[in-house]
């Protein structure tokens, strides 16, 4: 039927090209989105597989066996990815300890001599972390700056920003995060540990970093874009897991956070990856423990085990508990409120500068951050220790060197603490686990623990949005766990029960604190759990969480949401809008104009259209013998540029290729159509053809995907969105209402035999069925 | 436009019925299934909300404060069914808790005297209380029987099996449950504990029972199916943290076992529904602390603390442990394979000829199970006593009348023990205990614990399909636990380490019966960590589970799936089948001949129409001025019944309701067309018409969907099976593929700002807008 349409074909092309004054032509992008992304710049992805006649060959020729390696590979590149994350983890883990350890050691025999050769060397080597931190960001990896879970995010919600998920990327985060947390910054390494999961991942998914020649071939299985993103969501769980060393906990974040479509079948996959990790963690570990890996041991990952602790609770103490989730949901939206603001500010008026004075900002916050925390505990004055148990094994003042509760800093007697210090100038992981910990009642002042939550909410807020690697979990759970510690010192004053612990309440305020800042729920809630290794407290962290994330939700949307719309990556939230029920679909794009091909176009004309408008999809639509048009499917400019760029496909005539009954000639891998993530992806201008090319034609029908979705025109757009975002989509065509139904699909139609009728099901020879 | 439908009307309507020879219309339920289905019959559900004009009118009149209102509802009906699930358990557990201790405090005194009498006595009592199991279910609630998992499931998955979620099939399961489990027969209270919070749910949706009464008009805000099915969900998830005391694991058992929609908004409330049982269990729990509730104490609740077990494994332990994945999964298929042969004889033999079978049946099963039970260990000669340590807790034998391990039965000396007995003559509950404990080395012998697992998995196989309430949880952590044990004591034996713990290994044979069985993986994992208090052994566990379900999954499909399809459940799955890439949609529905309606039908000819066919939507198509025809919408069977019965839109002439500017007269509340859940619905049969009636017309233009989902005819059927799954549709239209394309919507164009022009979105005034 479509052997008719060669006369049709130019007058079609110049009508579109007719109906195209270049002004009018909008992006299809917004524009917003692109101006406010700075460096970066985002991709729509499609999650459709799309299935042309070149990826149905391809489909066709390989059969069961290729169909079974792919499976196979898909399961051992999860367990690479888990064990290439957890080394990952390891390593930072290691790196971070060991800096830590030395500045400690190094700052505590300096000043039993003078505190302020102690400060200086504590300050240049902080510096000197941080500074190589952010110069490697700055200079090597813009894209590992921050957390990059808004990111990953937008990445698996469909929305690819520019070089998240390159080699590069992955090197700046690994190095960067160890300058940054080893810097003693208030930010954590788990955030961009997720970051470094989905790099793995995507990595793999590519075969390898073609740009550094460390791809291969034999792993260049995944092609589509939506494998790749299973593959991604893979990597955020193994980084959960890693930070966490909560392999449950990682499954469940990857589910809840960061997916947009989650398949049930892809849950089974993720959860081998976290189970890799756990097994490679737990084993780096155990190595370790025997004192090979310096200064790292039992502390670095960061499990509290307050398994000791409190295992029961009475009705009274609810109460307090829900104080401690509201002033949770209070503090974590007030966080997000100050972050938003202030990284748009930095964004707007401070980074555009150049990274020198992204290097300068750092630096100036590393010295800040260093006089606060060495300055502040100099002017508290020193508590006498407690009376210790015989059989205790905490010690008071702890040993110079050793890890604990009750450090003597600028005490003047021997027998005597610096409480402030013992949170301040210390390690995060181990101000944490002081603070969690249990039997340890009025360790702390309630004006030491007041002084350090404002200072450390402060600096957690500037620090926030500077270029380095950083995570929200363990600035969030310090937090946290400070105004939990307070309020227990409450209840245990006035409460007088024998079985509350401090370090109880410590934790449910961190839990509290994140629950009103990320607005997770049952991830933190087990990421909280297997952490601290107690599920006798699961129903309090549970109810804590419920109250803290309510209370945050009356006022902003989650930390990571609030990011990603400040950078301009514009996520589709689960549910249409209210309003769009009462839109049709036609109205959602009447501004629009659509840019459509005929089967057979003039390169000529093809590039004109391509140069003047941004649209990422083009209908193609062909006359048949008796003139009525016909919609045949949907080409996406990237494939457009790719045939433009091999010119493999030109032909001389304007007839289509399969005419007289021959066959559609195979010239092009699929491979070949498939951008490379994080890539810009080829564009217009980078393809230069001749004089002659340009008179030639080309042939769209093996290339275009016959069947997209279509919605008829006054359909609701709440009905659109639905299939737009269950489905994963990045082009719905809108058409007219149709005028006869040939059939009705039930449940019973797609109940299929497998082996019903096989015989009788012919592979079509075209892609184009009619 | 439509205003010239008037002469076209009739004429379709007759074009239609002309075309209808009433032998070639198929039924668009699969004959099959209502074949296969017994007593029950499943009808399809449609999870879509059908915005027809009734519908928005209906929105539209309400506002802000009725949204606020209905969001309120949730949030409470949520909190209502944790509070009923939990006291449900509770009940359900304080009762068997107390016939089981009752009974086994009668025995144990009764043999001290004569065996003859004990054993009388036992089986009497067992026989009574499966006896009141059986009757109760087979008189008045034959949908309780079974554990209701794949009926939910099929439910969640859009098949409405009736009968599965009425009030009486509460009532039947738990008290049914109780008979069934105190009787001691090999199943468990798990999974109609599910079912019960499923069935709670499902009565708050509706507002409570109108057949018994019980109804509340101001709790009926719940119309549409989906509001429905998220409460349901709710109710699973509530089921299995009651049971398992595993808030965490309901949730994850919801979103991975039972539903096939889930969004994430819903995972918030399914959260604090499993919180609020936690609460209410732990209360109840603490009450009955004090010795308020009888026998009814620590046990009863399926915790099996082993906190205090193996924390660490060495890597020479992986092997044995790879080992009982695999004997996991090859038991756990074989199992599946078992019951369905067994359940698929049952049905088309055993049960059809009426109740009566069914309670002999039970009978002799219970008597079976008693002397088994009773008879074995008296065949097995007593061990000596070991030596206890000195501040051990454990005694040996076990006082009477207390639980614990070491029961002396049969045995002629005084420090002697029976280890058969201590598995087998007890709660199942107990028994488990007594295999998880640790420190126990060497208090079972292999013979005994081989004896015990051919004889109890016969059992649970026979058992299994019986018209009682039966869960397989329990069973199957009897099953695995005994040979984990059994690879345990090998294990002790040979590698000769000091922390390895038999307990430990009955825990992992646990988790890979339960996988190799039901297949589950994040959410087994959990419950299993979550019912043992022990965080350390989740990596083993999920090792286990990764092995047992492959190993599963080579034979045969999960435990659940399979006794779905044989109750004619036909579960869709996630994934469309790989031979439907090569179909288009118009093949799958070819057979099919498409039935429709013009816009205004004459009554006579609806009736006819509906009589002669069992479809359940009809495509509404109509001729517009110029002759074209449109396709208006789609409409259901189910309102046309209700339209029909009510005659209140009955008009007469053929004209559309809204000709001349006149606006749709609405006579209907939305809530009339919505079909009680697990009712049959109204049938045509029902409906009695006068001969006036059948002279009169009715316009279906207010009570169309207006814009059901389509795609083009040569759209491959996968797409399409997409579609319908990941939508929860009921229908797709296939429709000719288009020839125009009015416009594209791309993500820009959904992310509209709330607040854009809400001045110029104005409601439509009717549903159909051309």
């Amino acid at each position: 039927m479509f052997s008719s349409s060669i006369q049709n074909g130019l007058e079609t092309a110049k009508l579109v090209w007719s109906r195209l004054p270049a002004e009018e032509v909008e992006s299809e992008e917004s524009s917003s989105t692109r101006k406010s992304n700075g460096g970066g710049g985002a991709e729509s992805l499609d999650y459709e597989v799309v299935e042309n006649y070149a990826y149905r060959e391809e489909q066709a020729q390989r059969g069961a066996i290729y169909v079974a390696y792919t499976v196979a590979v898909k399961w051992f590149f999860a367990l690479l990815i888990g064990v290439g994350t957890g080394l990952a983890a390891v390593f930072i883990n290691l790196a971070v300890e060991n800096f830590a350890g030395w500045k400690f050691a190094a700052t505590f025999s300096l000043i039993q001599h003078s505190y302020f050769v102690g400060f200086l060397v504590y300050t240049l080597i902080n510096l000197a972390l941080v500074l190589s931190s952010v110069f490697i960001v700055t200079q090597f990896a813009p894209a590992a700056a921050g957390s990059g879970i808004p990111e990953i995010k937008g990445y698996l919600n469909g929305i690819d920003t520019h070089g998240i998920l390159l080699f590069r990327t992955l090197i700046g985060k690994i190095f960067g995060s160890i300058g940054s947390v080893g810097g003693g910054l208030a930010l954590g390494k788990e955030g961009p540990l997720v970051h470094t999961g989905a790099c793995i991942a995507s990595l793999f998914g590519q075969g390898g970093s073609t740009k550094y020649h460390l791809s291969l071939r034999w792993l260049q299985v995944f092609k589509s874009d939506r494998d790749r993103r299973d593959l991604v969501t893979c990597g955020c769980a193994a980084g959960v897991a890693a930070a966490f060393r909560a392999p449950v906990g990682g499954v469940l974040f990857a589910l809840e956070e960061v997916t947009s479509w989650w398949r049930s079948q892809l849950m089974w996959r993720v959860f081998f990856t976290s189970a890799v990790v756990a097994v490679v963690v737990r084993t780096a570990m155990r190595w370790c423990s025997s004192g090979k890996c310096g200064h790292f041991g039992s502390g670095g990952f960061i499990i509290w085990d307050i398994s000791g602790g409190q295992d029961d609770y009475s009705f009274e103490e609810l109460f307090p508990m829900a104080i401690i989730g509201i002033i949770g949901g209070l503090l974590g939206a007030l966080f997000n409120q100050l972050t938003f603001l202030i990284t748009y500010w930095r964004r707007k008026y401070l980074h555009k500068r150049g990274s020198k004075v992204k290097i300068i900002e750092a630096c100036l916050i590393s010295l800040l951050t260093s006089a606060i925390s060495f300055g502040l505990p100099l002017l508290r004055k020193c508590s006498p220790c407690p009376e210790m148990e015989a059989n205790s094994d905490m010690k008071c003042p702890r040993p110079p060197g050793m890890y604990g509760n009750y450090v003597n800093f600028y005490c003047h007697k021997e027998k005597e603490y610096n409480d402030l210090a013992t949170i301040f100038f210390n390690t995060q992981d181990d101000a944490i686990r002081n603070l969690f910990s249990a039997k340890t009642f009025h360790e702390y002042t309630a004006k030491s623990l007041l002084t350090f939550l404002a200072m450390f909410y402060t600096l957690a807020v500037v620090t926030f949005g500077t270029a380095v690697p950083a995570g929200q979990f363990v600035p969030g759970i310090m937090i946290g766990s400070t105004y939990g510690r307070l309020v227990g010192m409450f209840v245990v004053k006035h409460y007088k029960k024998l079985n509350v612990e401090e370090g109880t309440y410590a934790l449910l305020g961190a839990a509290s604190f994140l629950g009103g800042s990320m607005r997770m729920t049952v991830s933190l809630c087990v990421i909280m759990v297997e952490i601290t290794n107690n599920l006798q407290l699961l129903p309090l962290i549970m109810l804590v969480l419920l109250i803290s994330k309510a209370v945050g939700d009356a006022f902003n949307h989650g930390l990571y949401e609030e990011q990603a719309r400040l950078r301009g990556i514009p996520l589709l939230e689960s549910r249409p809008k209210y309003h769009m029920r009462n839109m049709t679909a036609k109205e959602a794009c009447r501004k629009q104009k659509v840019v459509y091909f005929p089967r057979v176009v003039k390169v000529e004309d093809l590039v004109s259209i391509l140069r003047c408008n941004k649209h990422n999809g083009f209908p193609v639509i062909d006359h048949s013998r008796n003139g009525e048009a016909l919609v045949l499917g949907l080409i996406l400019r990237s494939y457009l540029l790719v045939l433009l760029q091999s010119k493999k496909d030109f032909q001389h005539g304007a007839l289509p290729c399969d005419l007289g009954g021959r066959s559609i000639p195979i010239r092009h891998n699929f491979s070949e159509f498939v951008k490379p993530v994080s890539s810009k992806g080829l564009s217009i201008e980078d393809i230069h053809l001749s004089p002659d090319d340009l008179e030639m034609y080309i042939d769209l029908a093996p290339f275009l995907n016959p069947s997209p979705y279509i919605v008829p025109e006054d359909t609701s757009l709440s009905k659109a969105y639905n299939l737009f975002r269950q489905l994963g989509l990045r082009h719905i065509l809108v058409v007219p209402r149709p005028s006869r139904v040939t059939g009705m699909i039930t449940r019973k139609d797609l109940l299929l035999k497998e082996n019903e009728d096989p015989a009788t099901l012919e592979l079509e020879a075209t892609s184009v069925r009619v």
